[in-house]
């Protein structure tokens, strides 16, 4: 099996992103304790953003509105303005957050790219993600860079077109099932899962069947290389 | 002259938008008039979205967090968990309004769809920008969509290069010299540009020169086709 593109997700595949989600998760349940208990105030927050993810997308704008939306609710509107500002910060700190890999990320990027051609696949806000990828120092190892509003099989049938690769010949490297590993398999292709330390709830796929054709998993980045020389040597 | 490629800028080119901004900015001068003039909300309002346009991108998220950011200000953090949700709102119902196409817009696209390539190329929110073009009902126009962080000499020198296109061979179309013009023409392209009713001060370059070579003003999307067959015959 030869691969033609090699595909990876970007949160919490080559940086943690989810423990500054939580992060700010716990800064807003200290803000809000005076209103509500913590599992009250977890269950509006979690309510929030899954209603608000359709049009709002994902990224940590979105995020924010959905965090000021529900401490207003939590509150019953009695929410002050320099706590709203407060929320407010968390964004802004989170955007301007340290981006750090995850182990053996970089090397297993540089010892890929001398044979594959590599692209950076991820859903999110389109500058939050584009700024990530040239802090995070690993710009230069991807040929190209695609920002979705989803990852399901339409989106990989339409960038795998765009670029001319046979799904079959097409391996994707992410932490969720859901949205690296599913829709790819579905067409044919290749899925290693590395799973990330924490994963979003919205991101699981109860029931997955983890024995199909065309699916591994790796404890961490630093593995890939060599799983990848099995696969080629192996069909 | 051959073209291999017309870009459109969508905003305010395909679609009216800037109104909907002036109606919100509306709204939101008659939430905070008790605590300030209009003049200086309005001043207030403009520098928290210049400031935060490097960290929020353009976009409807960015714009409401704006908004949110000012009304705290103005208010000295008087302003109440209500009003901010009034202007949660705001940002809901801009995602929701109705797409009404600029005159002209969609006959033309018909009419050039069947020589041309065609390509939308817009800055903003990727999921505000992609759904929108959906709902307008142009999207099978469009060969290709790119939705970018900043359109500069750099972004469509790479777009172009991505799709193999002489920048020489391309025409773009748009409202704003700042995005649209300014940099197609100095990769040596030609650029058409089309005033809107309103467009926002930040796009504006001044001292402009309108008479250099590849520059080319219309009042209307309907007198395109006959502009592209008279450079085609010129050159």
């Amino acid at each position: 099996m030869k691969f033609d593109l090699i595909g990876f997700d970007a949160d919490d595949t080559l940086w943690h992103t989810e423990i500054h989600y939580t992060q700010a998760q716990d800064t807003f349940r200290q803000l809000l304790s005076p209103w509500s208990p913590h599992e009250k105030i977890d269950e509006i927050l979690s309510e929030s953003i899954l209603n608000n993810l359709p049009g709002y997308g994902y990224g940590i704008n979105s995020f924010i509105l959905s965090l000021i939306e529900a401490g207003i609710r939590i509150s019953e509107g009695q929410i002050r303005g320099d706590q709203i500002h407060k929320i407010i910060s968390i964004g802004k700190a989170m955007k301007s957050a340290d981006v750090i890999l995850r182990p053996y990320v970089k090397e297993t990027l540089q010892n890929l790219v001398s044979t594959y051609r590599l692209m950076l696949i991820t859903k999110g806000d389109l500058l939050d993600q584009t700024t990530k990828v040239e802090r995070s120092g690993l710009a230069t190892f991807f040929s190209f860079m695609e920002v979705v509003n989803n990852k399901n099989v339409e989106t990989y049938a339409t960038v795998l077109e765009k670029y001319a690769v046979d799904p079959h010949h097409f391996l994707m490297v992410g932490n969720t099932i859901r949205s690296d590993v599913h829709p790819v398999l579905a067409l044919g292709g290749t899925a290693v899962h590395i799973p990330a330390d924490t994963t979003w709830d919205h991101e699981m796929v109860p029931g997955f069947d983890t024995t199909q054709n065309g699916f591994y998993e790796l404890e961490h980045m630093g593995q890939l290389p060599e799983l990848i020389d099995r696969i080629r040597h192996a069909f």
